[in-house]
């Protein structure tokens, strides 16, 4: 891999395709936030707001003008999304929707914690752009909300029983591991390493399952596997995603011990994932065979292997590792030959088992500017650093 | 066609291979009711209980009693099933909970309207079968809960926001059709009538849009179309199911009117729903042709096409069309080519879009014993009819 070379494949994508896409196409200059329901030329398909991907959008612009480059059109951007989502996001206590009208008017009620946690990771990095005190207030808020939430993140929406069958979820901690470097300007030391501490524990001596060499999606609260469908769910692509949160946690933390077990998961969670037949990564699997619920279980989606790219590439800069640098080639090749979409702008992010394109769209429900963008500043941040 | 040839190839198959298969592999003779989690040769993966699908199972064995064959067998296996429901399947006000664990503990509590109808189905045919008069107190009961229920199916458990974008969705309405006809024995005539009238009102000068000549799965309520993600949606296998309702509805009210319709509108939702490359019928698709929500809109699910074949049997028998004639034969040999499992017993569930087989379970969270069962009865009894 010339690394020189293709750090720079990485970088002008996201300049040149990526970015003007977002900017030109999303933004929804009559009521402000963006429009995310984008058709594989990047027409408006539907006009529904959802908040997870308000948020994330507003993040995006926000980090790069943060990190990448002060170009005002950045700001700006991140700022009227950030604008729409503190008028119309939530219900005036920082409770987030879900979804809103393209007007604002709320559409699904505050059911899924990750609506607030981008909610938050939007308002975090607004503040530091803008140095807006009530940026970092809603950041600050909402942040309360969700550590408030975190034994039943569903609340009054959650339809489980869970005297019969308590089962923790991976996702929140994993997105904890990520959220509390977003913020860790907006809060007191201790509560963010408190975070940190209990999230990293979580996922790698819980969640992580020695006996498996896998991280599954559900445990129950005495840290033990379930043998029903919940408990036997892997989603590679999650736990890889979460690798290169701890993974930057690791640096952060100067623990060599947190960067090497994490590559070493990536690695056996690949093994696992990996389609042999037909290349990319499983979407769902059961870890005992049986047949997954998830009847989209073999599809291939964009931010799976675009997260897995990231993990290999920054566990090989952090270790070393030729059997990651051997995944990031295979990995960087699948993607760029079957995700990139060569007549137009942006990337697929839905294709089946064979690899060939599910849904033309380029944004939808689920899709937005997140995966892609972030994937490709990850992705050339960490080959600049490699040798 | 040789309808008489093809009708005991029908019976057969009901006789020789699926009803052996869930008598034999579903029931749970330690804990009552029965396993639906059932590999390709039938064993246990799973033994959660799915109230649907303890409901349709009971249903099934207690209707083959009433109006096959007397086998006891049959009625002891829908007694069993019906005693665990009556146990553990409801809140003591027969709320139905969405699942219990094989013991009958509540996984999932009583948010989805279906578990009420198929667990009234279930008690109805008890009731015929027994005339213990607890089952029709069960059945009445619970469909006293369903009209109660009616305007807001899901309850507290309703994530949307009523007041934004209120719609009406189409699988009440026409799983009532069904419904009314399998209890009328235990309610008063006006009741059954006013239910009756009201859900073909709804299904046939509503749901259905002359304009697309389609049946659209929500609409708002005023009756008008909603261009939004959930307004868009089309569900062939699910309009189409409730044509053959409609046409058993038309026969017993004498409408000749209503039999021709459902024809009709079976034959468009078969047109717009084939898909014309792979063969077999989506599972969703979006009617202005948008990218639909549903990953899985391209898989060939096993009840869309048996439902579907019931229907062009019906029509064809009702009212001799040609057309659906033509429809049942390919339906038949798309049906019998890709969903039995010629090496293990039962049918399969889930083929992708190239009409491969995608899970190879005979039976899960969502196909139990009711849709082979019910639709090889119907194609049996139907065939016998035509000339």
């Amino acid at each position: 891999m010339d690394f020189c070379n293709i750090a720079s494949l990485y970088k002008d994508e996201l300049y040149n395709n990526i970015i003007p896409f977002w900017l030109e196409k999303s933004q929804d200059n009559a009521y402000g936030g963006y429009f995310s329901c984008l058709d594989r030329k990047g027409e408006v398909y539907d006009t529904d707001k959802f908040i997870w991907l308000q948020g994330r959008e507003a993040w995006f612009f926000a980090m790069a003008y943060n990190y990448i480059e002060r170009r005002p059109e950045w700001l700006k951007c991140a700022v009227q999304g950030g604008e729409f989502l503190k008028k119309y996001g939530h219900d005036g206590m920082f409770n987030w929707y879900f979804s809103v009208t393209r007007q604002g008017d709320p559409l699904v009620q505050p059911y899924n914690i990750f609506s607030y946690c981008f909610a938050t990771m939007a308002f975090g990095q607004l503040y530091k752009a803008t140095g807006n005190e009530e940026y970092a207030e809603i950041a600050k808020r909402t942040f309360d909300n969700i550590l408030s939430k975190q034994d039943n993140p569903k609340g009054i929406y959650n339809k489980n029983v869970n005297a019969t069958r308590p089962l923790m979820n991976f996702a929140l901690p994993m997105i904890l591991c990520n959220l509390s470097l977003e913020i860790e300007h907006l809060l007191p030391k201790e509560t963010i390493d408190k975070t940190i501490e209990n999230c990293i524990h979580l996922i790698m001596d819980r969640f992580y399952r020695p006996e498996l060499g896998l991280i599954v999606e559900n445990i129950t609260p005495q840290g033990e596997l379930s043998d029903s469908f919940e408990g036997r769910v892997l989603n590679p692509g999650h736990a890889i995603e979460a690798m290169w949160f701890i993974m930057d946690l690791g640096v952060r933390l100067s623990r060599k011990d947190l960067i090497t077990k994490a590559t070493e998961i990536t690695l056996k969670m690949l093994d696992k994932g990996w389609d042999d037949k037909y290349g990319g990564i499983y979407y769902y699997m059961d870890r005992k065979g049986f047949p997954p619920q998830q009847l989209e279980w073999d599809q291939k989606l964009w931010w799976v292997h675009v997260e897995s790219l990231i993990s290999t590439l920054k566990g090989y800069q952090l270790t070393g590792s030729k059997e990651c640098l051997q995944w990031a080639e295979k990995l960087h090749d699948y993607t760029w030959n079957h995700f990139r979409d060569n007549e137009n702008p942006e990337w697929f992010g839905y294709l089946n088992r064979q690899g060939e394109v599910l849904l033309t769209l380029k944004g939808g429900k689920w899709k937005g500017c997140f995966h892609i963008p972030r994937g490709l500043y990850q992705a050339w941040k960490t080959l600049e650093k490699c040798k």
